[in-house]
């Protein structure tokens, strides 16, 4: 049986109970929460990550780094030291994206290191071994293939897949009705919005959802439905091709949790940030409260080497609406292929956007936080505030880079420290 | 006759159609809402910034950065590279806030080399000079002394000064009736509220207000009330200090306003990310749609080092409801004095903010770029991407960091880049 299964069955599996204790709140809630798909706890039956990880209501909103090589970047220790960048630097889990060199081997090494749950693409790889074995292009995917990736991903243990099963004929029609700036901007899913189109069948992952369904159920691997049709720019957000493909997520959501297995969903992407909330009480709507995990919102085009703070101004306000799992975005993208130094960048600011949006959701500890490290701040406690802030170790450096004259204050106001003041006069 | 005074005689004075023609605005609509006192134009009559620079409804969101020395670092050539890292990042204004060296010698460095308006507080000179002429604490300063520092920055040609004038007697009772984990962290709220509860005498900003409107009449300053009650920590946020406050730097707006004086209104500081827009609204409505200027809001505590970003996430979703003026806060905020490297880095990051809350107020343009960027992005044109976007030499660096093989795509999609794949299948 399934966790989801045994919840239903009004069990408490292990994997919650531990969920619960680390999150601080009670089993037999998160199970129900659960049992009812607007919680789920990502744990590959084959592997037991060191730290498991539950995302959905009442949680801690979570953040997820993504890593893996390119064509130009294939080198697997390159790959370790961003999953060990992403770990350091307190990503809760991390995603496989490698599209260059051996994908099953990068992969393999990347779950063997990982402490964290890990995600993964499987189109990538049904796309990247059709190009290789055939010499020709993507078009070259077969259905055996793609179902055969996603097998093959299971089975190495991947805690979470992207599935782009939502990029069906109906979804491509609608796109193809309208304008739009930037079209598709997901690799699975221009992948297969292509595949369908040339090919003229359906999209396998839709038309086979049944078989995938088993294999999850068998691995207990939770579903991320992907949502191929994002939008790439503020102009193409939350239109009739995006929701469309939300309604056939919304659908598949509710045949896998039928079938027992977990399942969030994806979003986006680029959303001017008065439309972000609005957009995220549709998607708990439409999916039953589903959780729901996206890539940004990235508020803004128009700042490439700054995407992770237009993603963290997103990522913020959608976590404050309820958004469960924020995908972070590094100072790199759209530009390169991110090092360790620009994951680093992209795991601090999206855990910024989330403890924002715990203290908005009201998560429990999450505004603690705030008041324990402020009142270290009004006790000029230096080394107490840098123990306690979001990264010692940058605190400590900037700290030391403007080094004040006299310990117990900082160099901004020096003498003038209204804390010094206040304890001096009052 | 002010700027305010010829509007509501109906003329459209120059610095009004100036405005205007760069903001895309009609000139008379704008001068209706300078006349309300809903926007207004920085603009001391001795001193012309090469940049004239509007401020509030129907405006593009304006971005300021702070400068100026500390006793522990007082060198005026290392302000005046902040200040031409600050212009050349993309600041619309500067404000001087000095409190290391000879502060008038360093105000006129900084307002001789500013093309921006420049801002200042007046509360810290008069600060500063109590303590160098007594050798006591500032305990020490004068009602002469603190009227006279806001004459002298008026002379010397600032723009905008920040003036204390809310931290009242009955102000400052309010807050010691409650308890606070940070008390007051503005520098200019701590000298007036200790100098106001060990004189026993009301905040002569306050008492002598009519005073000050006469100066700022007569050099066409624009008045900035100072909130210096601003929460420090997300625990102090809206308390009702905070609010009372608010209520008496409204009525001071109103008396200056009725006296031909422009005036914007200053705000927080550290608040939850879901309590922003509402106290936005609160804002708007008490001070009849005076402009707002607030720093940040930080909508975490726990983030030194990363403060930008906190800001960036508060700023965009507070000029998204109505606010109109950002102050910047560096990643240097809270540990140490800034060097031009983080000046560039609050700048940036506040810009983004400020760019993402004119998306949502629709102001005119503003989603225009965005597009303008997205097309180019769809098109592979990797020189307009970098020409047209917020910062090209950091776009540049990130791109040839990680070079990709072939120059139509980036790195770290290489080959898979969805355009490149639909440019060429489609």
């Amino acid at each position: 049986m399934t966790i989801l299964e045994r919840v239903r069955s009004g069990e408490v599996p292990s994997e919650i109970a531990e969920v619960a204790a680390a999150e601080h709140v009670d089993a037999k809630t998160l199970a129900e929460r659960v049992a009812a798909g607007r919680a789920l706890v990502c744990a590959n039956r084959s592997r037991r990550a060191e730290r498991l990880v539950g995302i959905g209501e009442g949680l801690r909103t979570k953040v997820n780094a993504n890593i893996g090589t390119s064509r130009d970047y294939a080198e697997v220790e390159r790959e370790l030291d961003k999953l060990d960048a992403a770990t350091e630097a307190g990503a809760d889990t991390v995603m496989d994206l490698s599209t260059g060199g051996d994908l099953r081997v990068i992969r393999k090494a990347i779950i063997e290191r990982s402490k964290l749950p890990v995600g993964s693409v499987c189109i990538y790889e049904a796309a990247v071994r059709a190009v290789e074995d055939t010499g020709k292009g993507i078009l070259e995917m077969t259905p055996d293939g793609m179902i055969d990736a996603f097998r093959v991903h299971a089975e190495d243990g991947v805690d979470f897949i992207t599935l782009h099963a939502g990029v069906t004929r109906d979804v491509i029609a609608k796109l193809e009705s309208m304008p739009r700036v930037c079209g598709i901007v997901s690799r699975g899913g221009t992948f297969l919005a292509e595949w369908v189109k040339h090919r003229g069948e359906e999209n396998p992952y839709y038309a086979r959802f049944d078989e995938v369904i088993e294999i999850a159920r068998e691995h207990e691997v939770t579903l991320s439905l992907g949502d191929g049709l994002r939008p790439g720019a503020l102009s193409d957000a939350n239109d009739a091709a995006q929701v469309a493909e939300l309604h056939v997520l919304a659908d598949l959501a509710r045949r896998a949790q039928a079938s027992g297995v977990q399942v969030m969903i994806e979003g986006p992407g680029h959303m001017p940030v008065h439309l972000i909330a609005e957009h995220v009480r549709k998607q708990k709507t439409l999916c039953g409260g589903a959780p729901y995990y996206v890539l940004g919102p990235l508020v803004t085009d128009v700042a490439p080497g700054y995407d992770h703070i237009t993603s963290a101004i997103g990522g913020a306000v959608a976590a404050a609406a309820g958004v469960d799992f924020l995908c972070y975005v590094t100072p790199s993208e759209h530009l390169s292929l991110p090092g360790p130094e620009e994951v680093r960048a992209g795991v601090f600011a999206t855990r910024i956007a989330a403890h924002a949006g715990d203290v908005a959701k009201g998560i429990p500890g999450a505004a603690d936080w705030d008041r324990e490290f402020s009142e270290l701040r009004r006790a000029r406690d230096w080394d107490g505030q840098i123990a306690t802030c979001i990264d010692p170790k940058l605190a400590r450096e900037l700290r030391e880079k403007g080094r004040p004259h006299s310990e117990d204050v900082c160099s901004m106001c020096g003498e003038y420290c209204v804390f010094r003041v206040q304890d001096e006069l009052d």
